[in-house]
């Protein structure tokens, strides 16, 4: 039962954008109750790296969030763009436009949900070692930050409210624990 | 400048309704860039509870989720119900309605964002030691199925992708860091 999805009767979009939309689904659940409307969040994936320097150090951009008005302590990354299949190269590209640091070895390491009740995107997690330092290329829109940490450090951000995105302290919890060194 | 907050020079909702609003602001960011619109997802808080039982299990529940289409794996909680400013209580009541688990002993650990750049609200994340079993109240719409399982097996499922939503995984890494046990 708790497996069993709602069926949905009709769907429609209150909203198409580039980065963001949102459906309209009037859904029967697996119970027989009702749900009408349920709203989706619909948006490309979210890419992110955990990237290690050649310092051994962890790259994290520090930039202001509208959603939460205020700055926030994060992994590189954003939104995959139209037709970029390749988790690692968007996480490639993410991580030099952000940072300017390139170079190392890359592997992906999980594909989770950002919120499985509301967003029908998934959220990737990429880990690169060994990265090299060189220019950012920022969009006209960033303005950020480039904070390096030690791996021990970054975990105590994540465990202690330094981070502050959920999804975020999961993935340092989550690639650092995978940490080969 | 990575702190500077965007200037909002007009907002307006697309949509209002009781767990999902969307906003659109027209923003000028920091570096002088137009934004226009930015749109923002506004929801109660989330509140969600990492409980262990009498018998030192995790108190998981298995549920379908419309946003990804198939179910997930997750900790016990939901929405905060409106003017419900006591996390705690917003916890127990929601461990109780969809497992039936009460009593032990709680406090809260930590308040994230969900998602920094698009949701407004908070998750909060309260954990709880010591409950005991009783006859759960599911909303008619809920077909939930309780798991418990050990917090090492908590863990792997968290690090192994048996947890698909990316802030569980760091809710219940968060959360099982921190016990005392």
């Amino acid at each position: 039962m708790a497996d069993r999805p709602w069926t949905v009767r009709r769907s429609r979009h209150l909203l198409r954008s580039r980065w963001l939309s949102l459906r309209a689904d009037d859904c029967t659940t697996a119970t027989g109750a009702d749900v009408s409307p349920y709203y989706v969040v619909e948006a490309p994936d979210f890419v992110h790296v955990l990237a290690t320097d050649v310092d051994g150090l962890v790259v994290l951009v520090r930039q202001y969030r509208h959603g939460v008005g205020g700055p926030s302590l994060e992994l590189p990354g954003g939104n995959a763009d139209e037709g970029e299949a390749d988790v690692v190269a968007t996480a490639a590209r993410e991580l030099r436009e952000e940072t300017g640091f390139t170079g190392g070895r890359w592997e992906p390491v999980a594909r989770l949900s950002p919120d499985p009740a509301r967003y029908a995107n998934r959220v990737h997690l990429v880990r690169a070692t060994g990265v090299v330092p060189g220019p950012a290329e920022p969009e006209a829109s960033e303005a950020l930050e480039v904070v390096r940490v030690s791996p021990d450090a970054a975990i105590r951000l994540a465990v202690e409210g330094g981070i502050v995105n959920a999804v975020h302290v999961g993935l340092i919890l989550l690639g650092l624990r995978a940490d080969p060194a």
